[in-house]
């Protein structure tokens, strides 16, 4: 319900062409639409980008592609689904044309090749990070971001992510993805001077709780220029890395 | 330590104008200057920007003075000086030209004009919230953004925070500090499609538990294009803002 | 054992109708019924409403419709059955006539219509939180509530909801059932004027905690007039928000 | 911003007696009063009752009393202010005629007498948690309340609480206020038949931990028609208790 | 290896019976019996009662029956077996004479009758707290303490409770079994003059956390004469009710 | 409120001496005294005891000196006061006689010589548990408590445990207290067979949370016998010990 | 990338047999060899030892079959596998040579006799603890370290620790590892002059908290000379547990 | 009491030289001497080394000064005390001869010159974390390590770490003292070979939660070789990196 389209409707008001009652109505309906156990506007920012966004867990497979279809009849390309597991994406790929990955749980229905801009590096600590590494790329690529992949370059080996530094330096933004002690974010928020996107991973054990040492150590961070988003949250880091590696230049 | 330094070195060592001990002498060396009580290049990437920063908090007045001495001898402009009380401004002032605002407890020396670029929004849930506010702003001015306050904005009066849409929808970052439930940060975050920085603050008291109820509540918004920093973190919040906001266009 | 009936136990005292030592032993057994494995009085403050209440969860369907058995036998109508999950329900619908909702596993036995009253409005963040709603609502209408369902009215795109301001504020009383930031209630409080009673949900993920991180955000809401119970508590809400909703006058 | 403020602004448009671009600046400016320090309409929905409310903590005396002139200047009566500790009392009551109770750091500024009505109790575990008791007892009388004291009835010893059966059993709201292991909410809640408020205060020590122990307790609690406010927060639930007292009847 | 086997030893070392040597490896390896996966001491204390006590969670079927078959042979009975599952029960059964309670999962080999003395009661808020309150009653009969049983006697339904104040004020010793919110614990601590044992329970949901709400709210209790043991932990209850129970008498 | 008195009164109706509404009337006022600021019967179940006890956290002088004034004017001794800092004491200590102690901040009023019987052993780990202790220690005296006091004994150093075992050994109960680890209390329990009583204390630092660390410990502790009370809740375990300590022998 | 290699690269460029860019390139590449799904060089600081380590959990069989091969393809011997379930160990048993403890699920591939060397003492509390104890137990005698295992001699039956004093004080390195309260640690560290490495492990229930009860009483240990690692993670107390038995002496 | 000692008073008893009875009270007393306010062995496990140790929070100035002195009269030298404030070192050193750092609030009494051997190395993230630092550095020092102090070398600066590496790579053991997200001990231990000892420290604000941040992520490192001590620890940190600094060769 933007300012344009609060005006415009105000102008017909005023010109007659609206009553104010059916102007009130108007603002209260327009912008999404319901189709019973979904109203698909859930990721109305996305638009702006190059595709839509359906958070798969919590919904069935019958769901996710009745959506799916929706976007499809209103002409939407690279529509993601994130949270998405094996059996239901092989149901909705009966029904729409999927692409799937199994290892992030990360679908994309009618996935059209885009050209990628900018540069998103996603680096990881470990193996174990790579579902919320993939959901991450995989995110930042379907809204049009080129991707660079550095995994396994933890700081217990500080060679192998100094060996990578001159990719890191040429990002515009770096995703770092890491469990444990999520010192990862520290070192590279060091290294670099573009963003740094932090993802606390629940990889590990014991005094992990869950991911709760990572997010607070990235939280703590003694590095300047790092912001968190949540435990496992690939999909949060790669929609807004895409946001900010997108943005356009400052007209100073 | 950057790529073309160690290239340099390399080729003055195939050159036969430097030994190979003393490349490795240099890079260990070179990058930082040491006075004892610190090592002045904490805070290095900000080179980039337009000033230099020193944290204040558990420095003497003394070991401010002189670490700002050294600064200015460089030829350093809009030194910013964070969690500085107002008694240990009062002792720097002696010593250094020092511009100081006790709310948030910033202090720039050599305080000079520069132009101000891009747009920053620092937004607040409600007054208490201002010392955290104003760090954010103020570092992010002193870096080279144009930031725009809207204060006391809190989502339990929704209209004042709609009234100001159009400054929110205009903003390239948008920083949202609030205290207890944090509902702020998700709300912005649905208005916009800018990259959103939300500041958890220890406001509040009870169940808020140190500031820990925002913390979680920022982490779990349910918008799009939110990070978080530490709690009560301006100057960290004010920091990033400015390197998304100055951030150059994308070369497609 | 109401002051009524201790009364009239001390004046069939007084009358020498009654022994003492009778009047006490009455006063220990009266108020309940024992089968055994329940005293069917476990809800007694329910009688003054429309129905009755079991709490499934931790009884064999056996118990359950044994206790049905009992509360019909006394005329008992509406019966609801609370976290009942869907083998419990089949086998107790075997012995009783049994209304079942599979989504909030809610059961109500020999369910008759009744005339709804007063005006409690559902209100949801998402659809995940459905199970929790339903409980609440069902609830309310079991005991003679008539409920409106707003769901899907996150604050993540506050169209939605504010589009719905008029239902919400023409309410008696507003339950808000989030998960995430939980950031709703707060909303919501800003913008009605009646009792908020906010239920927490354990959906999402990561630092969640279980449904800690909306807990602690509806505790700590910056709006007025709102209260909370237990995560994922839809039955309390309900039955909170009926006992206020069928508040008779002030008499001034 | 209520539907038919808006609804008059689109009849003015519509009559041509108001612009479109006029009638969207009134939509954002109107509703609240802005008077640099503070955005005088931070309480809105108390409005409809009869008293206006200042949160004290984190404000100056000197923008105190700024704030509670203009409400006097436009008429207003029984002016709330909370969390004001004595010396800013003392500095506000130089500017206006102020009220204060020290024990709960409660101001009333204007007191007039205003008939009270309903009932509320407000009943407290021990004499430690009077603070917050007053504070909810002030707040609901400022409101226009008739409220019942019961403090000092906390379950160690049953039969002071249970001499009050009668008084609790007459309330149309009960606030039970208890720290330390906080079951008088539990035990009230299983003798009365209207709602409850449950505030946990912070009295205790050890595993208390900042009255984490009484508001677990609360939202555990196995009675029902039990909600719960933070810890310490005396004004939420007599602000809530208020409301809820003053209830018209319903319509069947 | 107490002060009077010292003192024998000792005294055969004087006596020239046995060698220094020898008496320290006495010391070392005499109080237990090392049969591989286990050193048949486990619960030394309990020789001093009337059975022995065998902790069957993480030890096989075979391994538990292995260690009754020791028991036996050294003259055992009433042998108790905690948190021992159903199937291991059966297994152990074919091998030993066995008494198993499924609900409690506590069994008993080689069970005779025994006098039991003085008097246990167990509380209990629920009927979902039954498995652990037959853990402690089994426990403290099985060691020779008569038992009676108060079960769904919660806080919430206080006539209930009182209804049998008079078999609680007889007891020696009172075990309270609650989970929720544990009020149970102060409301009998407040009515009985002999030690209460408070055993906080996992049952609950929401905010319970595992058993922590009743736990702290138990640690809190503001009745006096009241101790805490782990959450779940009616073996432990059991056996300090049966040691306290069966005290003698002081000597004035 | 006890059956006897319940008997009593009935027994008067019954004989017409008393109607059923004074009866009723009794009952609510009889068992407590109410002089404004408290009601004294607070802590009714030690008169069965030898003393009486006045909690002095958050009580002014004036009121505990108005409160033993009562209970002296009722021939209250040994009237003890727990939690009374210094300059309250000496302010108590103007208007009645008394013995303070400014270790554990115990006041006796009124001290009277009693005989001591039975055998309590107080055992600390460290030095700095001390005024927990000696709240322990000095309520279980006024009581009417033997107590031994071993203190230092910590498990670090273990010999010096184990050069007390006899002291231990011959102990009724034993009162445990420990901060840091507490495993003094698991320590303590293997090598008694009586009750112990574990009091965790905030004594240490970092990863201690204020108690956590020991408190945890005990709750956890391997050795069986042992319950615990809140953190630093000295009083609580000497009022507890005290109760056990003068337990009548079981007639079996 | 030890110092010797940077300055064989570097003397090499001085020589003019290698350009400054290779040289940096080789710098980047050399330390490990990338196989697609792993780096192998995730444990490099082992090499100085006896043996190879691979974190067996989230890899499959095919890729720890397949990092194995490779290293056998350079020689190696004793290769440690950890966290490696039965099914994984039968499958990878297929493709290699394999030694496999299915109690702590280590796997040691191409197992070679070594000499042992030194004394590690590995004591537990309970027979619930082995799988910790064992991982620590095998991982240091992989690498080389003779290894005493002290199992079940918890501190709730001291006899049965100290008829070990002798082999205790007889190690240069204690691995302690105890559930429940973990006071283990605190004992042995009172006993032996040597360094204690203290494991928590997740043993236990109720207030136990998955290890957190045994991880702060170890944090917080009284005694001196502990030192604590992770949760369960008996392969981090091996290994470091190897590391200090293996010092070599002080050249004074 | 060790084992020579045992077998001495054995040999005693059966030569007849001593009764048992005279044994069994030697065995209770002889290993430290009482002084009332102290038990003057505290740190018995010191003596090996070549100091002595007095904890200094929560002893008063006499009562330290009291211990020195009997240390003295016994020959101490090098004695170390701990955490004890300027006020009371100024009181101490009125008694005694006395070094005393006000950074660490160490003092050392009768100091004398002794040779330090083999290399410890003290690393710390920032200035901040100096106190802690100093206290393990003098710790090591006063018990005859020779230690590197490499201060301010945290990874936000990875090249200020890595110019010292050759100092870290020639250390028998590193302790690694940060706050905030403790990082610093995963990379130190990525790029030694030896034990590194982790101290956490409660540096930072926020999130950081008194130093549980660090504390979660040094127990999470990913490297190997390290563990860690409580929060602020760093006298336990020096204490054990000496005992591990010192320690003998291995007798292969």
């Amino acid at each position: 319900m933007d300012r344009e389209q609060i005006l415009d409707a105000l102008r017909a008001v005023r010109a007659g062409e609206m009553t104010p009652e059916a102007a009130l109505g108007l603002f209260a309906q327009a912008p999404y639409e319901d189709i019973g156990y979904a109203k698909i506007d859930h990721h109305r920012g996305l638009r702006n980008g190059s595709g839509e966004v359906i958070y798969g867990a919590g919904k069935t497979a019958g769901q996710i592609a009745g959506i799916v279809e929706r976007m499809l009849a209103a002409g939407g390309e690279n529509i993601l689904i994130t949270r998405m597991d094996a059996d239901k994406a092989a149901a909705v790929a009966q029904a729409v044309p999927l692409f799937y990955d199994a290892l992030s749980r990360v679908g994309i229905a009618n996935r059209v090749e885009k050209p990628l801009a900018g540069s998103v590096v996603v680096a990881s600590g470990g193996t174990s990070d790579l579902p919320v590494c993939e959901e991450a790329a995989l995110t930042a690529e379907a809204l049009g971001s080129r991707v660079t992949r550095l995994y396994d370059v933890g700081v217990a080996g500080l060679h192998r992510l100094l060996s990578h530094v001159e990719q890191l330096q040429s990002a515009r933004v770096v995703v770092a993805v890491a469990g444990m002690e999520g010192a990862l974010a520290s070192v590279i928020g060091g290294l670099v001077d573009c963003p740094v996107i932090a993802v606390p991973t629940s990889v590990g054990y014991g005094a992990n709780f869950g991911g709760l040492s990572a997010l607070l150590s990235m939280l703590n961070a003694c590095a300047t220029g790092i912001s968190v988003v949540n435990i496992d949250n690939g999909f949060g880091a790669g929609f807004l890395a895409n946001r900010i590696n997108r943005m356009k230049g400052l007209e100073e």
